[in-house]
């Protein structure tokens, strides 16, 4: 099996992941804000470029199905009932919607993740699952970061190379060399995850924006087993979770 | 002082070099090969991008004075006198030449610190002294990283690594997410350079082509105080090493 990484979103353009499984990190915010969604029960998640396109894509859903959601630059966006924020996606907020989610960042790399043969998600808080996802496709494993508005992210090739490592030791495995140095950042930063508060630029500026507890909730370890995944383009919950209650049970439930 | 790591050639476009000094690395093996024709008594190297612009711009030179150099994938240029393999720069080879080289990564690396406001060639058998380089120009510093046919090359992360680790280490530096996964990637390998030989691609990709002795040659640590500097796009060599001797006074000492 070969394991690569694509340290930036430049590094991921002209991969032919035709037989790949396609892992998709973006610790802060979007991949951690997306699997906190799915274990809330959502019902789906479509990433989409820009506001203009979510609020298009939104129009075409059924009403009140759809949440807006996402950020520009760390900054919530206006009339959008949702930011980019893990801490807000409670099951009260997103159980049985759809999400239709832009970010600066982590959304686009999801819409790459698209030419993979087979997609998922991961983030710190799902990493352990997201590499148990991987080798259980049987297939190469390229794990896609994305960045910080194109540059490297020391906190996503943290989370890639702790997916590595995890993937590495249970099979054999052919790295790559980005491979290789992402497993040597995980191996350092995983027991020491707090220290990428400093490290990390994203997450300097996240907490002059005050988000110090949106940093908190991603940097949490392995909190969870789910691993979305992404087909056809929208992002789905994995299997091997129990499947959210239908949107029209639930609005039964709060107006009877 | 801020401190920049351009990881791979994707990772330098559309970076606004005009106020920082840039160090060059392709360990493996351009800018050791640089390093060591410089160190051996060349006059000056030419990078050009390809082997027809290497002969064309040879064409323009005094005859006699220029040596062709370079490879395509690891193997050497049919009819260039030289290849890429810094055992090759020999003080009789190239002492008083004007060295035309054009290689797979680096040369474009070279070409591209053209717009920095200073530039020099960094490689593991110069890293110290080229920290110290870039420490005296008084700027911000960016490493570009030649990488491996665009890819991440480990090698070139962790030479970057050691000069970013020496220039934080001497200075206040604000380093940017990638610089600091460099420095770790420097810091982890330092140490035990061998190591590179199994878990860099491009290393095993050269030790099946037979040039195990050139990896030993760029695997050497602080072998060399000179530290090539990039001129208008030609390099020479560093300031603080004793001038080569003229080419005429060469060929008058060979003929007599």
């Amino acid at each position: 099996m070969r394991v690569h990484v694509a340290l930036t979103p430049a590094d991921a353009v002209g991969l032919a992941l035709g037989g790949w499984a396609a892992v998709v990190v973006d610790v802060l915010r979007a991949t951690t804000t997306v699997v906190a969604a799915c274990a809330a029960g959502c019902v789906r998640i479509i990433p989409v470029a820009d506001p203009r396109a979510a609020r298009s894509r939104a129009a075409l859903l059924p009403p009140g199905s759809a949440l807006l959601a996402g950020e520009r630059d760390g900054e919530n966006i206006p009339e959008f009932p949702l930011g980019n924020s893990p801490l807000e996606y409670t099951p009260e907020r997103v159980r049985g919607r759809t999400i239709v989610l832009t970010t600066t960042n982590g959304t686009a790399a999801m819409l790459s993740a698209a030419s993979a043969a087979v997609a998922a998600v991961a983030a710190l808080t799902n990493a352990a699952a997201a590499a148990d996802w991987a080798l259980a496709q049987g297939r190469d494993v390229a794990v896609l970061c994305s960045g910080d508005n194109g540059a490297f992210a020391l906190e996503d090739a943290v989370c890639a190379g702790l997916v590595v490592s995890r993937v590495a030791a249970a099979a054999p495995a052919d790295l790559s060399d980005a491979a290789v140095a992402a497993r040597g950042l995980g191996e350092y930063y995983g027991p020491r995850i707090r220290d990428l508060r400093h490290a990390s630029r994203w997450a300097s500026r996240l907490a002059r924006l005050g988000r110090a507890a949106d940093i908190d909730a991603c940097f949490l370890r392995d909190t969870t087993d789910m691993v979305p995944v992404i087909q056809a383009g929208v992002v789905v919950p994995g299997p091997g979770v129990s499947p959210p209650v239908p949107a029209p049970m639930q609005r039964a439930g709060k107006t009877p």
